[in-house]
């Protein structure tokens, strides 16, 4: 068993990582409370739930279950009012625990559904994807989406544990596994190069789902989300960095749906986008950026966006959460391995970036 | 001008005490961004917006308005996403400020928009009723309504500053003053049997609207809230006294449907029956509660509640935020002038305590 305390200035919590978690009471047991409400997917909720639900009825724990559809695009306003639905109809109080069993999509909508049940009641999260398990369940972000802009009504809340079941990554499928790879990559080029050339060492083992090496990968990307939100639990500095490729994958969801492509995949061709703005303003090198599409190529990932006009990112850029005053900051890269913010102003900038991306 | 500090754990701000504010940008300028969302309804924007954004433009503050319908019948979730719709087509970030002006039912809502667009931005409280004065703006609860129970969805969110122009007093109706009084009467009744003494030799001529007294009255009971809010900010304890008369009131209103009774109305209603429930205890006297009716009465309130049927009663008070794994928990007076919590279990004494009011 692997572990980590994620300290922030409102609540510190444990992340445990091991395999068979879901089936150890004595994890979730400090945790929650006599009352629990498991919120998850169909998809999910077909491999795991009954074991879950046996485990916590098994220890005395009075628990009934939300089961939501899977995928980006229930990440609505609609799902979240079927979980206060259900949580008023079983007449959930302050002193109920909110399970989170699922990828990013369940965690954000559960998180913001504990953040605001009763002006806040307490939650845990246990990813069952990649991606979440290295990033989104941990440090405290909830949200949903917005027509109108991806993850725009949320909260900073911060769930009472985070419990990894390494177990569950054996029934994920290939292309989630992928696109939890797109966040892996994302820690090593914002801000440790050898942990970068860890993993073109190991990425074929990795994609083979060599459990040592997850564990491995999971616990250092999770330390570094830990020390970054442990400095800024609410976005006002450093933290803005873990967004790197995230205004230009934003866009991408934005543009073709969200759903259409997974989280990771428009993050991983952002990051391509960011390393050629890096490229633009004379940080990185064209053998660079050519490097983060060959990484990103052996785990699976796009390493291009799909062809639409300039108009439409700028339009969609400009709902990012990280305009300022109306201009939009990018996370660039100076070098691989060390990100920074830049305000990009000059229209033409970016479409030198997009170029190859536009259509004609 | 008159004025104190709240102090919480996440969060403190000053709140001002003044007439004509509302004229004054020093009183805002430390508190506010370069953009800002006026949040208001119809019957304030009539009478003070014109004001107010001009008193902003006049300052090169970038304004715009979202106007709703007034009422607690539209604090609902419809109302909540006017203001985010509103905030993504202007393009406002998280620099951009919400001004919350109106009475609890817009402060409630303007906040939690503030509290979950972009995860939180900064807001201003100008409270422009009695009751937001000396109750809802302070303390940082924000919410919007469910069908199934009022203020069920919301959040602990601190404003920056909580600005009172006693001016506005002059243009509420008498109807609103009083329902203010309830809130008042209540500070009174949980936590300090002299100012009790001090608001029935001078409930006369405050109901007159003497600026002296309604000063001093409202600074009062801000200073108990704060001193309340600093030792319980999300209400584990103590603050759950600020609570006298709403387990009773809540029920009142969700029954007669949101707005028909005002909520300091409810609570008025709901403070003489927590003064029975008190009897049946044993811990006031019939005198005592008929010393709190004549006090209500002199307020222009309601000093008793609709009739409906017990079972009703218990059905709304199940879905109240005070019950803990599932038992109802009401407060109670000790005597007049300090309050305290009570399980209430035995249905028998609820019955007691409600038994004039139930249909025969």
């Amino acid at each position: 068993m692997q572990s980590l305390i994620v300290k922030t200035p409102s609540h510190s919590y444990p992340i445990y990582i091991k395999a068979g978690i879901l089936g150890d009471f004595s994890y979730f047991q400090p945790h929650i409370t006599s009352k629990v409400a498991i919120v998850t997917n169909t998809l999910v909720a077909d491999l795991y739930l009954q074991k879950l639900e046996h485990l916590l009825s098994a220890n005395g724990v009075d628990c009934f279950s939300i089961i939501l559809p899977d995928g980006e695009q229930y990440k609505t306003h609609d799902s979240l009012n079927q979980i206060y639905d259900a949580l008023l109809r079983h007449y959930a109080d302050r002193k109920t625990t909110i399970l989170a069993l699922g990828g990013g999509v369940i965690g954000d909508m559960a998180g913001f559904a504990a953040a605001t049940y009763q002006r806040g009641i307490p939650f845990v999260q246990i990813p069952t994807t990649l991606l979440s398990q290295v990033d989104s369940s941990v440090g405290g972000k909830t949200a949903i989406n917005h027509p109108l802009g991806k993850n725009m009504i949320g909260a900073f809340y911060q769930p009472q544990a985070v419990l990894v079941d390494l177990n569950v990554l054996n029934t994920l499928p290939n292309r989630e596994l992928s696109a939890g790879m797109a966040e892996v990559i994302k820690y090593a080029l914002l801000g440790d190069e050898q942990f970068l050339q860890w993993l073109e060492r190991n990425i074929v083992a990795i994609m083979q789902r060599d459990e040592t090496l997850l564990s491995e990968l999971i616990l250092r990307c999770c330390q570094m989300k830990a020390d970054i939100v442990a400095q800024d639990e609410t976005e006002q500095g450093v933290r803005a960095l873990l967004n790197l490729g995230h205004t230009f994958g934003h866009a991408i969801e934005a543009e073709m749906g969200y759903g259409v492509w997974l989280h990771g995949e428009a993050v991983a061709a952002g990051m391509v986008l960011a390393a050629k703005l890096s490229e633009q303003l004379g940080y990185l090198s064209a053998a660079d950026t050519v490097r983060i599409q060959q990484l990103l190529q052996q785990a699976g990932l796009p390493d291009a966006p799909p062809v639409f006009a300039l108009e439409k990112w700028i339009q969609h850029m400009q709902h990012d959460k990280k305009v300022q005053n109306g201009k939009i900051r990018f996370v660039t890269l100076q070098k691989l391995g060390k990100a920074c913010i830049d305000v990009i102003q000059d229209v033409a900038i970016l479409r030198n970036t997009l170029h190859e991306y536009l259509p004609h």
